[in-house]
């Protein structure tokens, strides 16, 4: 369409070792499950039977988005495909709660403390330690990162605050260039991203969920409008059903 | 050392689906056996061991060189590295030999005329049909490629030619930046720069052998010429093993 000429989509990495475990992830370096490999894979496939082909890839620095979108791009012939990563678009750092068990933080802090910490758009949890056992930092693949801007701990609104530069550097530049650009990274820094591209407001940011594997398609127009709010997941059904399971983690 | 200051590794990838067969491959994009794969993540397992980490990593566009990668950077923890791509990594284009297999071409054209389409440096076997069924052309990866530059067949010397660029434009400023830069690619593609670097004769390049998976550290001086001639291995008695059964193929 004249109308929508740009096109991105954006893949959450399936389900990784601490999901399956019920444990805060956060900036702490896990791998997929083997359930989270298929999700990937078949995230892929998706793809291809959408004829939805990407001309370029953006990741995390992250092990789980990374390996999603290998295994996804193997599947669609597109492991060729030019590759940039940025910390910008890491999940959440999840602060002190990393390595934590979400029912037991759950039941230790109560209802409220716990979703405001894992919902509120603008209450972090308490920072990590930098000698923590859950720290990150003494991985080469943040040896860049000048000590003051790595983060200790994040709420969503700091994620949205790393997360643009990156979108309007890195990203916005490739779909003015006419790329479809495929973004492979997180639950939080793509709700960031979403939250970005579909004006949603702060309050209401906390009810939306990215379900995992399914690639979610949005078209832009001229001024990086989404054409159609909140996109299109191309297996809609899938997205449904896997938004409610994600409403009741933590729960289980 | 101050007087090499510079490490460059290289990574011929693991036994494809053709090497397994016998038949040329070329720039017929086939995967990796599973006997490959193994070879690609041992060959990180190398690196890890050595301590050769790198930085940055530049692939060709094909399959079986990136997965090889992929794999390799995935056992070492480093699928995180800054990705670049170019065809001027790829294989060597085995023109009308593509799809053909080893065994039978030696015995239609005899041995002169095989080992010269092998090894020769200048001597290039018939060109491929744009419309034959082993071109790649119709595949999106080389549709920035215009067809005045796409190969049709090469011998070592085009690939020389061809692959120079990429050494200059892409791989020397990342050295010169002070990377570590691995180079997954190719047989020939790796004999090409492998040539260029120890300044290996036209006649003498020709009893070179590349063996697959084993990482192949060159330390550089600040002219980019190598310490140690041929550079140096990460498992040379696996390497020297590999490079007296690569001498054998065609022959089995």
């Amino acid at each position: 369409m004249a109308d929508a000429p740009y096109k991105l989509v954006l893949l959450r990495h399936g389900e990784s070792e601490w999901n399956a475990k019920n444990l805060f992830t956060g900036w702490v370096d896990v791998d997929l499950t083997e359930k989270g490999e298929k999700e990937a894979a078949r995230g892929g496939q998706l793809l291809l039977d959408a004829g939805v082909l990407p001309d370029v890839l953006h990741t995390s620095l992250q092990r789980r988005a990374i390996r999603t979108a290998q295994l996804a791009l193997d599947v669609a012939d597109l492991n060729w495909l030019p590759v940039r990563r940025s910390w910008r678009l890491n999940e959440r750092h999840y602060g002190a709660l990393q390595g934590k068990d979400k029912k037991q933080t759950l039941e230790e802090f109560g209802e409220e403390q716990f979703m405001l910490w894992r919902r509120s758009y603008d209450t972090p949890p308490p920072p990590l330690a930098d000698d923590d056992e859950y720290s990150q930092f003494a991985d080469r693949r943040y040896a860049s990162l000048p000590v003051e801007i790595r983060p200790r701990t994040e709420c969503l609104k700091d994620v949205v605050e790393r997360m643009l530069p990156y979108w309007y550097d890195a990203i916005v530049p490739d779909l003015f260039g006419g790329d479809t650009v495929l973004v492979a990274a997180h639950g939080n820094s793509l709700r960031a991203l979403v939250k970005h591209l579909d004006g949603v407001s702060d309050a209401d940011i906390a009810g939306l969920n990215i379900p995992t594997g399914i690639p979610l398609l949005y078209e832009l127009d001229a001024d990086l409008r989404p054409v159609t709010p909140g996109g299109r997941y191309l297996d809609p059904e899938a997205a449904a059903a896997a938004i409610e399971a994600v409403k009741n983690q933590g729960r289980k």
